[in-house]
């Protein structure tokens, strides 16, 4: 019985390459990096200095270092392709996918991109990444790549087979087989699952399948994403205007997608203002942060102002102070609640969606609802058990109910403000929001008791 | 040439089929759902009332129903499941893959999936759906499916393709085929495209790849999901303790598992307690919602307690309460901020992540170098802006800091500490945490503030 091997990453296994590297022990990288993953050896490359990855790059065979290269960190690879040769690049790009290669293209400046062009020898190759480098990062042009099999309706089996093997060597997952009519426009799709159950000289006309979900080159990847996610489909062809068949979506890169959005939205809940991840230095971490603290410093400084033009009052009423965190904790959860829900809902849009009407008015009847609940809590808590009177429990109780109808108010309509301008409407959950949320609310709660406590 | 019809849900269509439905009227429903994808049908019948739903499923194809009852929202699908006839349920899930089976049979109680069962006349399909369901929701056994093609490595290509044909009816989708052994232990994979290329009498054995990753049928299916993310896979076969091929694992059901998970972290750091959506009632959103703002109320009704404890110094220095909002809001930015960092990189972990000890001491360093620049801009505001006397300066300013500590601390911990518990890390981001980040914050301002200011 043959054992199947998991590579496990370890330190020890890194220390013991970093040694080799040192040494320059060709046999010996080579042999303890033979048979590992692509994937594994990008991971191991990340942790080692660009000078020992450039170095292993460089021992490799060539598709495998160009393999490696597209799984690289993006940080990683910055770092890398600065330092190599532009020629040495140039082959590398010509024996990735197409859009693997204008990935690695839009990590150069303007300029070092025409320098590794001009050494780019595969012309369809060069075309294909020119072409897939003009669309939008983050829409199906950006992500879809130019290698996938495509059929004329009126091959028969054999012919298809035929194109299959053709390009064997540069579709490395077939899913389905598009059809296409004369004029490259997109018909159908066919299964290589069919392909192989028919008889050879079945015409794929009479196979192929009509029903088949396509996308526009200019669709946004989130909605790519929604849509192969709904349809549970593997791949996705990509048209243009006029029906024309441009590349194919397959799900590995979608899966990307779904986890950088999701990644992109809780970043922009918790204020972290670039890409940042846990190995990063200690100061790339600080200054990442350090932005949205200050906004939040900003507004805690302008909340001291507020609280400061109702002194005289709360000299009055000192036990006011004491409900200031009450307050503004609460305004606080209700609005990133508040938000949340319609930013989730805004990823995931459908016909039969509330208007914005509708949502206005059902986050106001929630919030009324929440807002009589834990008002009526408060009032009863400050004045039995706390033994205020009652007047200061209704100022309390009654402060927080509008604090509840403000906040939730401020996080329905935000989101939905920000969304139609084309902003993430992910940071209406985050610091900047928060913030606001909390001057409004300080001061409809001041503003109440200085009105109800005749202070 | 033939367009590609792109299927638009829309209300006007919705109101059709309603009334279709009311008059009774077959061919036109049948009609109008005719050449509909089933996901899109699914999403209509989540908009009908549960009799209109069962009024429609009764008048389709078998098939067709079996597939759209898979694809039904969940509440909608626990509402029809009730009220069909056990027999009706049993003959659909006949119809289905095991692993969309075992997911209908567990939205019943333990009571009601007996009789269900009951109902199941193929015993291959229940057998294997009662295997399924002996796993864990939400690990590779969990949602992995029965149907796949596997190939022993002593069959020549002719015999494997008998094998898809005998299969292709069950198996909908071929991505790799699985070789084994006589023991049924997993040897490698072959993939469809080598197969299509090979001559028939080749031999499996010389084509097969050893190279095939997979994964033990116990593991999270968060941790499923990072592998085929990682090394870009659109399937995985699971496997034993003993190495025996027990399933597979497709990359549109991890698609849905990427995103369930996301909105679960997005849901534990915004406190909803239950999986709620926009379209659910008035009601049920209040009730999601409700228990963690009242989490957040007692905590600011705690609060009210610790600074009424300051309150006879707050009296002789009032200024101390325009600050409470300052410091309660870096402190809980701070500590989402440091949370949801720990959170990503768990979700992520890799053999090279710092230890414990180091993350503890990057979280410290980053704490210190954010506290002296906020603490030290608060100061200078606070003097020579706002006017305030010098000792008062210091006073916010260092309280800021040993705030700032203190979240980033907590905020670091947590976190780690509820991951060890086998507790999602996402709600050390939400109201709960925050809420005792309040709270200790609170005590430490008045404390720093009573002890330099000596009130």
């Amino acid at each position: 019985m043959e054992q199947i091997r998991q590579f496990e990453l370890s330190k020890e296994y890194l220390e013991s390459l970093q040694l080799g590297i040192e040494e320059e022990n060709i046999d010996f990288i080579r042999d303890s990096l033979d048979g590992v993953n692509v994937a594994d050896i990008a991971a191991i490359l990340d942790e080692l200095s660009m000078q020992e990855s450039i170095y292993v790059l460089r021992l490799l065979e060539k598709q495998l270092a160009a393999d490696i290269l597209i799984e690289l960190d993006e940080d990683t690879a910055v770092k890398v392709l600065r330092e190599l040769e532009t020629s040495e690049v140039g082959s590398w790009i010509e024996l990735m996918d197409s859009d693997d290669g204008a990935d690695i293209l839009s990590l150069f400046s303007e300029k070092e991109r025409e320098d590794v062009i001009a050494e780019i020898q595969d012309r369809i190759k060069l075309e294909q990444i020119l072409e897939l480098l003009r669309y939008e990062e983050d829409t199906a042009g950006g992500i879809m790549a130019k290698e996938f099999i495509r059929a004329n309706k009126n091959w028969n089996v054999i012919q298809t087979i035929a194109e299959i093997r053709r390009q064997a060597e540069n579709v490395e997952k077939i899913y389905s087989i598009y059809v296409i009519n004369n004029r490259q426009q997109l018909l159908g799709r066919v299964s290589l699952k069919k392909i192989i159950l028919a008889g050879a000289d079945t015409r794929i006309e009479d196979i192929y399948d009509e029903e088949v979900i396509s996308v526009p080159v200019h669709m946004d990847q989130e909605e790519v994403a929604a849509i192969m996610r709904k349809y549970d489909l593997e791949s996705v062809p990509v048209i243009n205007a006029k029906n024309k068949l441009v590349g194919r979506i397959t799900v590995d890169d979608i899966l990307d997608v779904v986890q950088e959005e999701a990644d992109e939205d809780i970043q922009a809940m918790t204020g972290v203002s670039a890409d940042i991840e846990e190995s990063d230095s200690v100061l790339t971490i600080s200054k990442a942060r350090l932005p949205w603290l200050l906004i939040g410093v900003l507004g805690g400084l302008m909340g001291a102002k507020i609280i400061g033009y109702f002194e005289v009052g709360l000299s009055k009423y000192l036990a006011l102070a004491s409900f200031i965190p009450l307050v503004a904790a609460t305004g606080g959860n209700v609005g990133i609640q508040a938000s949340s829900l319609i930013v989730q809902s805004l990823a995931s849009k459908s016909a039969f969606d509330d208007t914005p009407m509708q949502r206005f008015f059902k986050g106001l009847f929630v919030a009324v609802l929440n807002g009589i609940v834990l008002g009526a809590f408060v009032f009863l808590v400050v004045v039995f058990v706390y033994g205020f009177e009652p007047i200061f429990g209704v100022t309390i109780g009654f402060a927080l109910f509008c604090v509840v109808l403000l906040a939730s108010f401020m996080g329905t309509v935000t989101p939905l403000v920000l969304n139609r301008f084309g902003i993430n409407p992910a940071i209406a959950s985050g610091p900047f929001i928060t913030t606001t949320n909390d001057l409004l609310g300080l001061t409809v709660y001041f503003g109440i008791a200085m009105f109800l406590l005749k202070l």
